[in-house]
């Protein structure tokens, strides 16, 4: 079974693919990055556009997309918020399941507690997909957090319906 | 010119559509309501598919999409800045020019002045389109007042290429 994690943003859309089995895999990580210049609507389509190429290319099975929680700057996060339902129908669409995790859930599940700072969750990513390195920008680490959150969820037995 | 106008909304998303002419008419309104019981992600979805029939249907030159602001209820606002995106992307896919104008421009621009409660901006409505009565529910209204504002915003030299 293959999650994506989506870290949803306007700037930078982190997305991290794990192929769920005995042991997470990474598949794939990145950052979508939209043109600051272009008016909202313009950046929200580019996003539109890199989120549908990603599922196509991909196949999840399940996406996964960080709750987006109101936070100091409200414009910032009605544009995060935009994102995320973009994503979420995206990949409704594709016929993908749909999960969110709050913030909390993500830490909880990665770090072990829902205090976790970015530099412990981008240390718990690295160590529980045995990388040799951490994963860069922060919202990639983030991302991969949130599949792995959602991987967390699964119950044991499902993973005998592992995909590859 | 067609003109759509957005109050976008999870339960209820309103839409009206004007024509920009010597005289605005309205051409089409209405409320997509989206399944309560279904989940979010399932409901956006929803919303997606009939706001791309609606922008098939219309052919609008412009969508105006009214911009959430922070209101009392995070968590619907949150759900309708993602409406908000979902209907921006779909305009943009639709190659429409996207506006976004703020609560207090719309009741500027169709009431007179930014403080106007709901009924006032109704009223104008029903005033400025020269209709028998009033649209209900108030989302109607609210979404042509949106249209409105955006039809009050175009120069007067572009009424020439008002289409029809």
């Amino acid at each position: 079974m293959f999650v994506l994690g989506i870290d949803p943003g306007l700037s930078r859309c982190g997305y991290g693919c794990v192929e769920h089995g005995r042991k997470p895999r990474a598949v794939a990580a990145g950052v979508i990055r939209t043109d600051p210049d272009l008016d909202r609507p313009a950046r929200l389509a580019e996003v539109q556009r890199e989120v549908r190429a990603l599922i196509s290319e991909l196949s999840p099975d399940v996406v996964a997309v960080e709750r987006v929680l109101f936070q100091h700057n409200a414009l910032t996060a009605m544009s995060v918020g935009m994102v995320s339902g973009i994503v979420m129908v995206e990949a409704v669409s594709a016929g993908c399941s749909v999960v969110e995790y709050s913030p909390n859930e993500v830490k909880q599940a990665v770090a072990g507690w829902g205090g976790a700072d970015k530099e412990e969750v981008s240390q718990m990513v690295q160590t529980l997909l045995g990388m040799p390195e951490r994963l860069k920008p922060a919202d990639v680490a983030d991302a991969v957090a949130v599949a792995l959150c959602h991987v967390a969820h699964i119950p044991s037995r499902r993973v005998a319906g592992a995909r590859r």
